[in-house]
């Protein structure tokens, strides 16, 4: 496991996207040891965005408003940085699928501008992508290594895909120090809590908090793998204090497949009188993805020697107890 | 082999990009099979397009310039064709290197408006893509099938495998029948020849006729797969003709290794007093691809039966007889 203690101390960290819920978590853990913490955030309307979820650290750190796809401040906001975490993004599939030109602004001509920045303007910085396991689509066996086929099923898995790509790219071309991870099923403290169209754990966690009913399609069988954003942003860390991750991908996940059932009864278990509605598949659910999916994390632990430590149990009381306390923020 | 005759007889073919190289051969021969042909092509500045390279069938085809960029003018030609062959681009590697996001512009978000408008207004037509060789970037080993990783080297090759990616979502999700072909390396008759950022054969045929000497990097053994133009317009209708291979991607070259140097001496022999120079290889060289690559050729033989016919030493004698009768409308 790689010692971090000091290492971050007074080194720039960037989180574009760091209003959201990975990126506030990474915002936080870096401020906590001891880094200069900016942040940029375009704070779209129905986005993650959401200033509360920077509240703690607000006086402690730099926020600027700003788009990824608007290069003059990308350039400015990268220059000097000695960590880039590159999050911010389109992140609803359902979006991509029904307007793919806005997710290849955002998640195609957004990331070349924060790559091509980097190169002239911070060219060692460590630079991580927040790829995604939706890179796999329809998925062929479990548990899924790196090296399982891209069957894309969404337009935002493609962009994954071809972010990964462009990584690497300026990785080989300029020695750009980036790794992507391909993150399997977040959930936590500060998602946003306004639309279902991601983020199904924390939705789920929403819903039973009004007081509505979970409802499961078929036997809820399927198998995900849920992670706790806390266990995220520690591997973000982890990695980016890794240099010979660098040029890399990597499966970021528990490495453990729970059922969707099971998911839902955990949190039906932490919000009392929850009922759980089995119903029968819909027809016509192209874009729903109904295979199993878990990470195979072999390589990442290899590599880094990190481990997830927060227990679905765990992780969806502490989500619960998050937001009974700010609610009024989410809602 | 796909017997094809008379089966395009009436057909409406739309031809993006009909102004270059491989458009113009796809439009020439699918002319003489009896369709009724459109041509959309942008004739961007120092591309492929040359209204010379429809000369021959100008009246009795559908000429519209304009881009793929373009929604409006894509809804429109795309409307009641049959057979659509999604060919125009940015089809420079270098160019895709130095300015990344006019490559998104057109090899991203151009290509999704020929599909999504094809999904709109011509849902059953056939959509033939037009790939490469590069989104398998560095070789593991040759000949290559369509399996390898996708190594990319260049912004171009990543957008060429997002291309592929974006035909076969529109293959799954809207039942569109798209169908993509990695093409090796295309020499022949009508290709630019302004410059050399792309098609080295074409480039050093001219560079032979303007009495120039060839320029050889080190030995010259790195193996090439060489294909000539007429070969891939006849492989792009039989494959066009050949429903099953909707939603699939296959390799499409000559399957034969030639080496650099043969090819520059088979130049040399059919270019009286043309110089083959031997000479170092530059220093600090990324962005010149230096390993093999032949093509594993079998998946598409096996869906088709289709075979390549014309060979190197007559494609070159085939490519300089051309531009011997034409040169003024190219040089």
């Amino acid at each position: 496991m790689v010692n971090r203690s000091g290492r971050l101390s007074g080194k720039r960290v960037l989180v574009t996207g760091g209003a959201g819920m990975l990126g506030s978590a990474i915002a936080h853990l870096a401020h906590r040891e001891g880094a200069t913490v900016t942040i940029l955030d375009a704070l779209l309307p129905l986005y993650g965005g959401n200033l509360f979820n920077l509240s703690n650290i607000w006086d402690e750190i730099t926020f600027v408003q700003g788009d990824i796809r608007d290069r003059v401040i990308v350039d400015r906001v990268v220059t000097g940085q000695d960590f880039i975490f590159n999050l911010a993004a389109q992140v609803s599939y359902v979006d991509s699928n029904s307007d793919p030109q806005l997710d290849i602004d955002i998640n195609c001509r957004g990331i070349v501008n924060v790559l091509d920045a980097c190169r002239q303007f911070a060219p060692r910085a460590r630079v991580l992508f927040s790829s995604s396991r939706f890179v796999y689509g329809r998925i062929e066996s479990n548990p899924v290594n790196e090296n399982h086929p891209f069957n894309c099923l969404s337009i935002y898995g493609i962009h994954k895909l071809v972010g990964e790509k462009y990584h690497r790219f300026f990785f080989e071309a300029y020695g750009l120090p980036t790794t992507s991870l391909r993150i399997s099923n977040p959930y936590g403290p500060r998602q946003q809590m306004k639309h279902g169209k991601y983020g199904i754990t924390n939705w789920f966690i929403r819903q039973a908090m009004d007081g509505n009913p979970l409802t499961v399609f078929g036997e809820g069988v399927q198998k995900r793998d849920y992670i706790y954003v806390d266990d995220l942003a520690d591997a973000f860390l982890v990695v980016a204090l890794t240099p010979q991750t660098a040029g890399e991908t990597y499966n970021l996940g528990s490495g453990q497949g729970s059922s969707f059932l099971e998911m839902t009864h955990t949190i039906a278990a932490n919000v009392k009188g929850t009922e759980v509605r089995q119903v029968e598949w819909p027809k016509d659910r192209y874009f729903v993805e109904t295979g199993d999916y878990v990470a195979d994390i072999g390589k990442l632990q290899t590599a880094t020697g990190w481990q997830p430590s927060v227990s679905l149990q765990d992780g969806i009381a502490r989500t619960v107890e998050y937001y009974r306390l700010h609610q009024e923020h989410y809602w």
